[in-house]
């Protein structure tokens, strides 16, 4: 049986393809970079991600110990998820996105004009 | 009707993960970064992907002016897709991602010591 180390892509990129290169993960992220996120909150702001969806993101990246999970024994209890240390560490991934999506997005409103 | 721009999230984030926020997209810009890919090539080094996917990445990203498609005319005929411009400045999100991707690998082999 292999163990989860040696499932790990050999290639960097592909090992980090593997956990976060998906649309919804990335969002996450990014939203998580800010602060902690109730589920209902991230629903809400992702627009267009279905219950399922959102639920199946954040286990798999809360078993890949990216996000902490943490239940607050209130009435009712409020669930807060976080980026773990790991998952802080993908800082520098979202910047690189931000800084190139804003040159997009300014390249292409010069050429509507 | 809404122009595409119109269409580009406004968060920058938003608009980078729409355009490659997914696994073969990734991958794929990952093998351009080193030199222009043959479809035949680009199939057998992505392991699992299928015709249809690869087909429909390929044409997206063409679409969205980040790789290019070149026919040579010999028999039969060569093709090859080559990141743009555009798409070359993706360099340090892929760059971002393969330091990301050394350094998990990194603490994962040291857990399994």
């Amino acid at each position: 049986m292999k163990t989860k180390a040696e499932l790990i892509p050999e290639c960097p990129v592909a090992a980090t393809v593997q956990l976060i290169g998906n649309k919804w993960k990335l969002l996450v992220i990014r939203n998580l970079l800010q602060r902690p996120w109730r589920f209902n909150e991230l629903q809400k702001d992702l627009k267009g991600i279905s219950q399922k969806v959102l639920t199946d993101s954040l286990r798999s990246m809360e078993a890949d110990g990216i996000i902490t999970r943490t239940v607050y024994p209130e009435v009712p209890p409020r669930v807060e998820y976080a980026l773990s240390e790991l998952g802080a560490s993908l800082k520098p991934i979202l910047d690189a996105m931000r800084a190139w999506g804003e040159s997009y997005r300014s390249s292409k409103q010069d050429g509507e004009n």
